[in-house]
C-alpha cells in the first residue's frame, strides 16, 4: 500500500465497528437504573452543532478495502479507495442522507447483511438482495481423541452472543459482545488479504469449498497436498451443543439408528420456501448428524421459536490447522441463500460464510476474529435518529400531535360527527372484539374484576339505601351496574372502561333525597326528571362533538387525578378496615387468669332514660315482662337492654379474636396478591406456568383466604349478596314514572341540577378514558370518546326510569381491567426481555363481569363465603398497583433521595432539579385541594375543581419555560423517550486530521 | 510513514484499547445476573491453548508509534518501530512476562499513567514516576453569550464516567465508558501528528501553553496571531459543574466578592505533598474561580472523598475554535505535578495534559477524540491473571491452599504447640481487640444480639429445669451463659463466635438425669465428675494440636451443618408460634350473637376420677368446701375442677385475641426486621442514616413492637426472667462437690460419658469456628482454634464444678453476630458499590452481650414487656437471614428453573448441570438424614454423624471428578472466582497475518 492508504487507515474498517459496541442495548436491559455501569454512547454533550450533509455524506461512504474479486460477483462492485474522489457515489449518499435526515429512512439499510451489501456496492433491490434477519454461529475446528476431527459449535448470536459453556455442556447467559480492539484490527487485516466471493451460486458445502479454493489458488496458491485437506477440513461434520446435551443420553438410540438414511421433513411454519427445501443425505459422512436431527428436532424448534421468520444464517468458521503454514481465510455471500444442511444448529438458509484457518498456535486469536466478524454482521444498534432539543424525534413529532390532537378528538362541526365517526371506526373492530378474548388471560381478568366490582357496587348500594331509606338499595345497583355495564360493555368505543359509582354521585342522591323530603316531594320521581335530562345534555354534549374537549387535560391534570382516586381506593381499604374496630371490639385488659370469671349478659337497664321509656312505649315493650339474661345480643340492642359484665364494651360484649384475624386477613390478601403478581418476574418453572399465576394471583388469593378463613371458623364479617331479585321496598316497581306525584313545573326546573350531574358525569367519565386511552398502553383499536358518553348517556336515561342508581367510568378499576389485560411478546431471541406489546382489546372481560354480576343474586350461596377483609385488601392492592406508572410519585420519591441515588428519569436529565419539584409541589397542592374538597361536604363541586386543574396548568406555563413542560408534562412514556435518547449518536465523520 | 510501518498498523493504538472496553467491570456491577447483557470477554472457549512467553512479550512490547521530541523529555525514550529488532526491549519484557506468570507481578504495571510511561519508555522508578491513581477531567470550549469564552467542565472519570447534564444541571448516572471504534482510530492519528512533551518542568498553565505552542511552531507553525489567539483561549477561566450548581442561587454573594483576593488553605486531609501547594493567585482572570472554590469548598470536599488518595489529575481540553484552519494537539506529561489552580474541579496536581484545538465544526468529534484519550488514561480494566483450568489462579493457589490447611491449622508436634501459637497470634491484637469496637455498629450489634440470646439461654434453662426438676434451671443458665461469655469473649481466639446451649447437651443432661434417678445416684455431683473429665479431655485436645483435623472439614460438611442448625432455628421458631395456639385456644365457632350467653366458669367435677379423688385427697381438699364459682383459671386446674360454658375450650377457658396478636406480631417483626435491613440498599436518605437505621434494624423492631404490644394491651406471651439470684433449689449452692453422694468410682466411670461428651463439644465448636472463620469473611486477625477448644474446656471444668449447664458456640448466633459487624467501605468512585472489607474483629461486643446478660437479673421490670412471639420472629429472621450465602440452597433453587434462567453461577460454567444436581441430592440426603438424628431420641449420636459427613465427602471423590468437586467444593467465594474469570483475557500476540 502506498501512502495515499494512510489516511484511509484511520476509517472504521466496518461501519457498524464505529458504533458503541454495547452502548444502547447495554443500557436498556439494565433493570436496574441506579446501577452505574453502561454507556449511552458519551454524546448528550449540550455544545453539539448540528452536523452538515458533508458529514453525513462522508460517513456513509466509508468503505472496507477489500479486494473484491471481479469474478465471482454476479453485481459489479464498486471499488473506491478515497471516497471524495467519486461524484456517483457522492450524490447518490447525499440523497440517502436527505432522506435520512427527514426522517423517512426506508428500511432498506437496517440489516447487518444489508449493510454489508451496501458497502459493497450491490444495493440494488432485487429478490436476491431482500435483508434478513440474521443467525450467526461460529464453529472452531475441534480434534477428538482417537475420532476424526469436527466443527464443534462455539458461539451463536441472535441479538446477543452465547457461548458454548463446555465444562458446564450449556449455553452462557447471552450477554452484549464487546470486541477488542486488536481483534478487529485483525479481522480488517484478514479481510483485505482474503477471498471474497460475493453472490456466490452453490447449493453444498462441497461445492463452497471448491470455489473458495479456486479464488486462493488464482492469489495464493497452497499446493495440492494442502488443497485437498483443507477442503477435507472444510467437509468435516458439524456438531452442535443441544445435540451433545442428548447424544449423552442416547448412545443406544445412536448406534441403532446409525445405518439408517432418513429422509425427513422439518415442521416449516417458519420457514420461507427457501429454507424449507431439504436434501436428501447420503449415507455416509453425514449419518450422525442426520440422525440428531431427527432425534433432537424438538429442540431445535424450541430455540427455531426465538428466530424471527425468514431469518437466514451466517456460519463463521474459524480453527487451526497443523499442516497449515499460511491462514486461508474467505468470506463468501451466497445468492441465493442455501440450506446447507448441518451447516447451523437451525435448519435455516445460509447466506453468508466466513472461513478462517490458520496455522497452529494461534486458536484464542482466531476465535477472537471469529467473534468479531459475527458480532459485526449481527450487530443492530445502529440507529439513525436525530432528536431536537425538546426530545421529540423528527419522524415522531407528527405521531406526538396525534396523541391528543387525534383524529378522534377532531371538531367535525356536524350534527353527531363524532358519534359517528367513532361508529365506523369501532365497526371493523367488532368481531375482532370478540375473538381476540380467547385467552386464560381475559378469564383471570374477569374473575378478578368481578370479586373487586362485586363489594363496591354492593356497599354503594347499602350506603344509597341508608340514605333513601331503602327507596334504592343494594339489588337495585346490583341490577343497574349489571345492565350499564352489558350495554356499555357491548357498544362502548373503549370498553376497557369498567363502570362503577362514584363518590360525588352518593352525595348528589344524599342531597336530593334531604330536599325532596323536606319539600314533600317522590324522590324517585325526581330523580328520573333530572336523569332523563342528564341523560338529553350527555347526548347533546356527543351531538355538538364536546368531548374533543378532552384534548386540554394534559398529563398534569391526568396525573393528579388519577392519583387522588387511588388515594382515595387506599384510604378507604384502611379506613374500613379500622372501623372494623368499631363493630368488633376487643377486650384491652383481659386478665387470663380470670376469663372463668368472664361474662357479658344483657340485664334490664337500671335506670332507663326519657328516649328509653318512650321508645318501649312505642313499640309495645313492657321491661318487666322480658327474660333479660336470656336476651342474645341483637335482642338486647332492640330491646334497649343494658350489657352488664367484665366482658362488656362500651357499646356490647368484647368481639373475641375477629378484628386481629381480620387484620390478618386483609394484610394476608395484600401480601399474597403482589407476591404473585410478580411472580412472573422470578426464575422459577417455566414461563408459562408463571405468567398464567400472575394472571390468576388476585383471584388464587381469594380463593386461599376464603378457604382458610371457612377452616379456621372465626366469623369474619362476610359480602352480603342480595339472594332475591324483588325491588327492596314493596312501594316500588322496575319502572318510574317521571312526574309521579310531583307537580308538573318539576319536570322544567329539574334541567339546573341536571346541568350539575352533566358535568359530573361528563367529566368522571371522560378524565378516565383519557388515562385509559393513554399512549403508553399501545392501544390499536383507537379510542371513542363520543360513543362512551353516548352509551353513558343513554343508560343513565334507562337507570333513571327504572329507578336504578347512576354509574360512569370508574377510574382504580379500569386501570386495573387495562393492567391485567397486558400482553407481552413471547417469542424474543435469548436474553431479550419480554416487550410490552399492548393490551388484549376486547369487550369479553367486561361483558363477563357485569353478566356475572348480574347473576350474582344466584350465587349468593358461594359468595357469603368471602370475608369482607379479604375485599379491602384487594382493593388496597388495586389502589397502590394503580399508583405504578404515575410520574407524581415518582417525582415525589424524589424528594428523599440524595441527588446521587436519583434514578435516571429523563426530565432530571433536561431540568434542574429545582424546577422539577417545584412542579411536583404544584401538581401536590392541587392533589390535596381535589382531596379536602372531595371528602368534605362540598364533594358535589369535585368535578368542577377536575375542571379548574386544567387552568392550573395553563397558568404554569408562565413559571415554567415551554421546555421544561415538554419535558414534564408530556405524554410520551418515559422509557421510549430515553430509548430515543440513549440511541441518539455521534455521527462520525471521515478523519479530519489527514494532511 | 514506510512499508515496515505497515505491520504496526494493526497494533492496537494504547494497550488498554486492546481490552475489551467495559467487560469485566461491566459484568461485575450488574446486580441482575439474569439479566444478559455484558461481556465477558467471550473467551472461555475450551479450545485455548497456552500461550507462548513470545506472545506474551511480544503484547507487552507493542508501542505507540509517536513522535516523542527528545529535547522535552528528561529521559531518553525509546523510538522503536518494529519490537523485533530491539534486543534490549526484548530481554526486559521476557523478564517481565515471566514474573506475570509466576503470579508476582510487580504492582508497578498497573495504573495508566504508568502503563503510558512505560509505552514512553520511562520506566524508571524515580521518584517522580511513581504510578499515581487518576481523576480525569474534560474541559471544552464554550462561548457565553455576550461574554468572553471559558472552558466548561463536560465529563469526568474516577473509575466510571460521568458526563455533565446541562439541561438537568447535574452528573449523569456514572457508568462504563464505551467508545466508538472511529474516534479511537482520530486519536491514533492527534497523537501521531500531534506535539507530545514528556516530564514537562512547568508550574503555570501560562508555562505550559508556551511550550506546548513553541513546539507547535518548530513542526507545523501557526503563525504570531493565531499564536496568540490559542494562547489566550488555553488561559481561559475553567467553569466547573459544582461551581455552576451553587453560582445560580448566589449571584450577589458573587457579585460583592468580585474583586477580593483570597489566599485560602484546603484541608488536606488527603492530598499529598505535592498536592498541597496553593499557589497565591493573581486577581485578574481567577478571581471568580478562585472565589467559588471559596464558596463552595464543602462541595469540593464532597467529591474530594471519592477520590483516593495521592490521586493526580488528567486534564482533557478539546473545543472548536474558529479562527483555527488546522488543529493543535498536544499530549503533555508534567514532572513533577503540578497544582494548576482551577483547572481540574478538585484541587489535586494535574500530571496529564491532553489539548485538542480544532476547526470550527467538528464539535463532537473533539468531543468523542477527548473521551477517548480520558477513558484510555483512567482505565483500569487491564488485569493480567493466567487461570489454571481448575479454576484456580496460579497466584492465588498458595493462598488457596492457606484457607484450610493454614499455619494455623499446621500440627507443630509438641505438647501445646497449637495453642502457644495461637497465643502468640493473639497478643498483638489485644488492644486493638478494644479499641476497634468503637463504632455505633458495635452497640447496634450487641443490642440486637443480647435481645437474641437471650430468649434461648433462658429457654433451654427452663427445659433443663423441667427435666432435672429444678436442680439445674432458669438463673443457672443466665448464669453459666454469662459466666462462660465473659470469659470465652476476654481470652478466646475468635471472640466472634457467640456462645449458646445446644440441643444435644440437652439431650445429653437428660438421659444422665433420668440414669442418675433409676440408680440413685446424686445427680448434681455425677455431672461434675463428667464436667471435669470432659474438660480435661478437651485440654488434651488441646495439646495434642487435634483442632489441626478440622481442615477436612469442607464447604460441604459445613454447609450440611449449617444448614441444618439454620432450618431447625426456623422450624423451632414456626413450631413456637404454632404451639402458642395451645396454650391460647380461640374459640372456632363463636356466634357472635349469642355473646351475651358466653361464659366459661369452673364447677365440682361432677364425676370425679379416681386419679382426681386421689389427688384431692393427697391435698387435703374437700371438693365441698370449695367455692368453684369464684375459682380463678389457674385455681381451678389445681383443684382438678371443670370447666363448663359454651366459652370453653378442651382445657380450659377460650382466649380470646391473644393468638392472632401474636401471630401478628410474629409476622410483623420478620417483615420490620427484613425491611429496615435492606434499608440500606434503598435510595432514600443519606448513606449514613440508612447504614445506622439498617444496623439496628432488629433492635428498633423489638423497640416498636414491645411498645405497639404494650399500647394495645393484649395479653400475650411476655419473656420471663428470674428476678432473684439465688440457685432455683434450696438444696444446692454455687459449689458442687465432685464425688458428694456418689460412691467413688464413678469419679472413673464417668470417663465413658466424658468421652462421647467431648466428641458433642468438640465437634460443635469447631464447626462454627470454621463457618465463623471462613474465608469469605476476610477476618484479618487470624483465627484460634485451639485457644477457643481451650478456653470452651476451662469454662466447661468451671461451670461443673458450679453446677452451670455447658455452652458451645452457637451456630446460628455466631453467624449472625458475625453478619452484624460487617464493614463496608464508605469512599468509593460515584458509581461503584462499596467493597465488603470484613468484620469488625474486636473483643466488645461478645463482652458487653454476656455481661448484659449476668445483669438481666436486674432488668426484670424492663425485660418483662418483650413479648416472646417478638422474639420468635427475631429468631425466625435470625435462620433466614443465616442462611444467605449457603451455596446448597442456591443449588437447591435450580431444581425449580429452566436452564436459561438459572443463575451464571461459576460451577455452572463448568460442571454439568446433572452432576450439579447430583451432589446438591446428595448434600440434600445428608442434611435429612442429620435432621432425623438430631429430631429423633438418638439426637446425642449427632456430633459423630456431622463426622460421618466428611468421610461420605471422601467417598464423593469416586463419583465426581477431582475438577468438578473443585468447582462445586470449594472454599473461594464464588464472587471472587468469578471476577477472576471474568478478568481473564486473550492476550493478543502481535499480528500473525502480516506477509
Amino acid at each position: 500500500m502506498d501512502t495515499a492508504d494512510q489516511g484511509a487507515q484511520i476509517e472504521p474498517l466496518l461501519p457498524s465497528a464505529s458504533s458503541p459496541i454495547g452502548s444502547s442495548v447495554g443500557r436498556r436491559s439494565l433493570r436496574n437504573d441506579d446501577e452505574a455501569v453502561v454507556d449511552r454512547g458519551g454524546t448528550r454533550s449540550e455544545q453539539r452543532t448540528n452536523f452538515e450533509q458533508e458529514d453525513l455524506e462522508g460517513h456513509r461512504t466509508l468503505y472496507i478495502g477489500v479486494h473484491v474479486p471481479l469474478g465471482s460477483t454476479r453485481h459489479r462492485s464498486h471499488r473506491r479507495h478515497r471516497h471524495h474522489g467519486n461524484k456517483y457515489s457522492r450524490r447518490r449518499s447525499k440523497e440517502r442522507a436527505r432522506t435520512l435526515v427527514e426522517g423517512r429512512e426506508s428500511p432498506i439499510y437496517d440489516t447487518p447483511s444489508q449493510r454489508v451489501q451496501f458497502l459493497l456496492g450491490a444495493e440494488d433491490d432485487d429478490e436476491e438482495h431482500i435483508p434478513h434477519d440474521l443467525f450467526t454461529e461460529m464453529d472452531e475446528i475441534c480434534v477428538r481423541e482417537g475420532q476424526d476431527s469436527e466443527w464443534r459449535e462455539s458461539a451463536r448470536w441472535l441479538k446477543f452472543e452465547e457461548d458454548v459453556e463446555d465444562g458446564g455442556e450449556r449455553w452462557s447467559k447471552p450477554y452484549v459482545a464487546t470486541l477488542s480492539l486488536h481483534s478487529l484490527f485483525e479481522l480488517r487485516c484478514c479481510i483485505i488479504n482474503s477471498t471474497v466471493l460475493l453472490d456466490m451460486r452453490a447449493s453444498t458445502i462441497e461445492e463452497i469449498a471448491d470455489m473458495v479454493l479456486d479464488h486462493q489458488d488464482l492469489y495464493s496458491p497452497l499446493g495440492d497436498e494442502l488443497r485437498k485437506k483443507v477442503r477435507e477440513t472444510l467437509l468435516k461434520q458439524h456438531h452442535h451443543q443441544n445435540q451433545k446435551k442428548l447424544a449423552n443420553r442416547l448412545p443406544l438410540v445412536r448406534s441403532i439408528k446409525k445405518n439408517m438414511t432418513l429422509v425427513h421433513k422439518i415442521n416449516s411454519c417458519q420457514l420461507t420456501a427457501s429454507q424449507s427445501q431439504l436434501a436428501v443425505q447420503d449415507g455416509k459422512g453425514d449419518i450422525s448428524r442426520d440422525n440428531s436431527s431427527v432425534d433432537f428436532s424438538k429442540i431445535d424448534i424450541h430455540f427455531m421459536k426465538k428466530i424471527p421468520p425468514g431469518a437466514e444464517a451466517c456460519n463463521v468458521l474459524v480453527g487451526e490447522l497443523e499442516f497449515l503454514n499460511k491462514p486461508v481465510v474467505a468470506f463468501v455471500r451466497l445468492s441465493p441463500a442455501v440450506l446447507l444442511n448441518g451447516l447451523a444448529e437451525v435448519p435455516i438458509a445460509t447466506r453468508f460464510l466466513f472461513i478462517l484457518l490458520g496455522p497452529l498456535g494461534r486458536g484464542p486469536q482466531y476465535h477472537e476474529i471469529g467473534r468479531s466478524i459475527a458480532t459485526l454482521m449481527t450487530d443492530e444498534k445502529r440507529k439513525k435518529s436525530n432528536i431536537l432539543p425538546n426530545g421529540l424525534v423528527e419522524g415522531d413529532e407528527e405521531e406526538e400531535h396525534d396523541a391528543h390532537g387525534s383524529p378522534e378528538l377532531q371538531r367535525t362541526g356536524r350534527w353527531f360527527g363524532g358519534l359517528i365517526l367513532d361508529i365506523k371506526r369501532k365497526v371493523p373492530h367488532y368481531l375482532s372484539d370478540y375473538t381476540d378474548a380467547f385467552s386464560l388471560q381475559c378469564v383471570a381478568s374477569f374473575l378478578f374484576l368481578y370479586c373487586a366490582c362485586m363489594s363496591p357496587v354492593i356497599t354503594f348500594g347499602g350506603l344509597l339505601g341508608e340514605a333513601t331509606e331503602g327507596r334504592i338499595s343494594a339489588i337495585e345497583s346490583l341490577f343497574g351496574a349489571s345492565l350499564t355495564g352489558i350495554a356499555y360493555s357491548l357498544f362502548a368505543g373503549q370498553p376497557l372502561t369498567i363502570l362503577g359509582s362514584t363518590g360525588p354521585v352518593l352525595v348528589f342522591e344524599k342531597i336530593l333525597f334531604k330536599f325532596c323530603k323536606e319539600y314533600g316531594l317522590s324522590y324517585l320521581s325526581l330523580r328520573t326528571c333530572i336523569g332523563l335530562w342528564t341523560a338529553f345534555l350527555c347526548i347533546l354534549l356527543v351531538a355538538t362533538d364536546a368531548s374533543s374537549l378532552v384534548c386540554y387535560i394534559t398529563r398534569f391534570t391526568e396525573e393528579a387525578f388519577a392519583s387522588l382516586i387511588c388515594i382515595i381506593f387506599i384510604y378507604e381499604a384502611l379506613e374500613k378496615l379500622i372501623h372494623l374496630g368499631k363493630h368488633y371490639p376487643f377486650n384491652k385488659n383481659n386478665n387470663l387468669d380470670k376469663l372463668t370469671l368472664y361474662s357479658c349478659s344483657c340485664v334490664e337497664p337500671s335506670d332507663p332514660t326519657n328516649g328509653t321509656l318512650k321508645y318501649w312505649e312505642m313499640n309495645n315493650i313492657t321491661a318487666s315482662e322480658i327474660y333479660w339474661e336470656a336476651l342474645e345480643v341483637k335482642g338486647c340492642i332492640e330491646n334497649r337492654g343494658e350489657f352488664v359484665g367484665s366482658a362488656c364494651g362500651p357499646q356490647g360484649p368484647y368481639v373475641p379474636d375477629v378484628l386481629f384475624w381480620c387484620v390478618i386477613l386483609f394484610f394476608s390478601t395484600v401480601f399474597m396478591s403482589a407476591f404473585l403478581k410478580e411472580f412472573k418476574f422470578s426464575n422459577y418453572f417455566p414461563t408459562k406456568v408463571r405468567s398464567v399465576i400472575s394472571d390468576f394471583a388476585v383471584f388464587i388469593t381469594i380463593l386461599t383466604m376464603v378457604l382458610v378463613d371457612y377452616a379456621l371458623g372465626v366469623p369474619s364479617p362476610k359480602l352480603k349478596v342480595p339472594s332475591v331479585f324483588k325491588p327492596t321496598r314493596d312501594d316500588r316497581g322496575w319502572f318510574i314514572t317521571p312526574l309521579g306525584p310531583n307537580p308538573w313545573w318539576t319536570a322544567v326546573i329539574t334541567v339546573v341540577p341536571a346541568m350539575l350531574c352533566t358535568i359530573l358525569i361528563f367529566m368522571d367519565q371522560q378524565i378516565t378514558a383519557v388515562i385509559i386511552n393513554r399512549k403508553e398502553h399501545k392501544l390499536k383499536k383507537g379510542c371513542g370518546y363520543h360513543l362512551d358518553l353516548f352509551m353513558v348517556g343513554v343508560m343513565l336515561g334507562v337507570c333513571s326510569l327504572m329507578g336504578l342508581p347512576w354509574f360512569v367510568a370508574a377510574t382504580v378499576l379500569s386501570i386495573t381491567h387495562v393492567n391485567s389485560l397486558k400482553l407481552e411478546s413471547e417469542c424474543s431471541a435469548p436474553g431479550e426481555q419480554p416487550k410490552f406489546l399492548g393490551i388484549r382489546e376486547q369487550r369479553f372481560t367486561g361483558l363477563m363481569i357485569f353478566a356475572l354480576m348480574g347473576c350474582s343474586v344466584f350465587m349468593t350461596s358461594v359468595l357469603k363465603f368471602i370475608p369482607m377483609p379479604v375485599l379491602y385488601g384487594v382493593f388496597l392492592y388495586m389502589g397502590a398497583s394503580s399508583l405504578r406508572g404515575i410520574q407524581l410519585f415518582d417525582r415525589l420519591r424524589l424528594f428523599g433521595m440524595p441527588a446521587k441515588h436519583q434514578p435516571d428519569f429523563i426530565y432530571l436529565r433536561h431540568v434542574p432539579l429545582r424546577k422539577v419539584h417545584l412542579f411536583t409541589i404544584i401538581q401536590l397542592s392541587c392533589l390535596v385541594l381535589l382531596w379536602i374538597i372531595k371528602t368534605s361536604r362540598a364533594a358535589i363541586v369535585f368535578p368542577m375543581m377536575v375542571l379548574a386543574l386544567v387552568f392550573i396548568r395553563k397558568l404554569m406555563d408562565c413559571i415554567f419555560t415551554k421546555r421544561e413542560l415538554s419535558w414534564l408534562d408530556d405524554l410520551m412514556p418515559e422509557s421510549k423517550k430515553k430509548k430515543l435518547e440513549d440511541a441518539e449518536e455521534v455521527f462520525s465523520p471521515p478523519s479530519f486530521l489527514n494532511k
